[in-house]
């Protein structure tokens, strides 16, 4: 939910002057997106987002995402595209924050999704990977294991709030998935963040990718152990094992997974778990008093993490190495 | 900024099955209307605003609001229009709320209204109030004279926290106000809070009102007064008789006023600035530390009131009577 800037008047107009959209004929701030102003803004020329990007989002960044998005879409693959104003220009300032207008994606996240939606997502995933293979900017993951560590010291002291014992269980897998990280696997451009409200289905397809905005360089299987945790458990946090083949499959199917990336899954899937377990868990802790915002519980990704604990090989979540 | 209500897929799909929309292209949630759930909803058939009613609307008063909303339409006012569903119904519950499927609007509020903005609302607020005349439902105004005391109640023993001397200030306004509020004027449904925010424009030309949830039955010329406030004001809160003149001489165009209503525009517009000070003074007292939404300073309507106290009549606004 969120709006955090205004756009007045004259900031309107003056995007108006940059860009070849014919009369606005509404424009409303939408509820989505918790790093981001996110405006839908209907023209005579068609529909579009203006983002208006927030202080999460560092500037340096934009490039990045923008041309990621724009490299992508040049490739096939369905997600916003940043549209050039009169200048050339995708990314501009608006009410004094850096922004960009992109195309408006039709499409619904799905809530409760089903092994066809794992499945389409897991191709999707795929097929991303591929067409980011020749994107010539990079981008490290700020939030992989390296960034772990000095992640967790900002909630350290009050972790035991959430659950007692908690702080000294994250100490040590901090340390375990500190030697046991894999290294030497396929990288490439990551989406890093491919949870279902990132994920658009029509009429029981899938039509879109949005929210590039914690995509970078990274381990290309990490990106699927982030999609294992985000679609493949239930709500009372019992993996499904018949979605994590159908999301599994469907990726190998389009992007063949070597022996020692399927033999990596689970070390990877424990990471992913920590890395959303640690930013819920700041997000908890942190979050305001009475705020109409309430924050992810961090236990769900605890509880997920538990599970890939327990797991054994690739063939605990629907494949064989 | 409002999303309180989570909308989900079994939900959709049986506000798919109450009404004749096509499928759907898209769904999000809006950031607007402070009271209410809003979602823009895309589908084949159109563009559709659903609206949950969340706590601070009475479900009684709906019929009232829905109905009022189609009679005005009906009688050529360009107003969000219920759409009735499969079984004839306009109002049913979706995710547990009390809800509402609206025709969308096109246009955008003005940020910064001119004179010519001024003027369109005022000839649409004589419209609306000439349209209402044979509306059949009633609804007491819960926030005029005899509300006042007690809303004030809520907030008199930290209103010096905003500004000192503001509890005894308000007192002997509501004693002033009580003894000098005009009887027998002419009455009739009003909107009660027609603010920019509500009222859209599309090529310089008004396109619509909306919000209809504080709509009453009250005093027409009180109406008036509310929007001499919300709009002939300078943002540093010096009045600018230029637009009030434009405003009040646009609506006696399509409805005159007496001289009864223009004589009493001073108390009316006294009644109006005290009406938003109280509450914004009560939202700003109670709204919890570190929201995201930061309330409406009371200090605003603080000072539109004190101005109107220096008024001596009609002719202070723009308009002899």
């Amino acid at each position: 939910m969120a709006v955090y800037t205004e756009v007045g008047d004259a900031d309107l107009e003056e995007l108006l002057r940059a860009y070849d959209l014919g009369t606005i004929l509404s424009f409303k701030g939408i509820a989505e997106g918790v790093e981001n102003s996110n405006f839908l803004l209907r023209a005579e020329t068609g529909t579009y987002i203006l983002t208006l990007y927030e202080r999460r989002v560092a500037e340096g960044d934009l490039p990045f995402f923008i041309g990621l998005m724009e490299h992508l879409a040049e490739r096939g693959i369905r997600c916003p595209l940043p549209v050039h104003g009169r200048d050339g220009l995708a990314l501009r300032r608006v009410a004094g924050r850096p922004a960009a207008l992109i195309s408006f994606l039709e499409g619904m996240w799905v809530r409760r999704p089903q092994p066809h939606h794992c499945a389409a997502v897991g191709q999707a995933l795929a097929e991303m990977h591929q067409a980011g293979r020749d994107f010539p900017l990079r981008r490290e993951n700020a939030l992989s294991l390296a960034g772990w560590p000095p992640l967790f010291e900002m909630s350290r002291e009050r972790a035991d709030e959430v659950e007692t014992g908690l702080a000294a269980f994250v100490d040590k897998e901090l340390a375990a998935l500190a030697s046991a990280w894999p290294i030497g696997l396929p990288e490439g451009v990551i989406h890093a963040d491919l949870f279902p409200d990132n994920v658009f289905f029509l009429r029981g397809k899938l039509s879109g990718l949005i929210d590039f905005y914690f995509a970078c360089n990274d381990l290309l299987a990490y990106d699927l152990a982030v999609c294992l945790n985000a679609w493949c458990f239930e709500p009372d946090c019992a993996f499904n094992i018949t979605k994590g083949r159908a999301m599994i499959r469907a990726y190998a199917n389009v992007r063949r997974l070597d022996a020692a990336e399927l033999e990596a899954l689970p070390i990877l899937a424990r990471g992913a778990a920590l890395r959303f377990l640690l930013t819920r868990l700041y997000d908890w802790l942190t979050v305001p008093a009475g705020a109409l915002v309430t924050p992810k519980d961090p236990r769900e990704y605890l509880r997920k993490l538990r599970f890939h604990l327990k797991v054994t090989s690739a063939a605990d979540y629907g494949v064989a190495a």
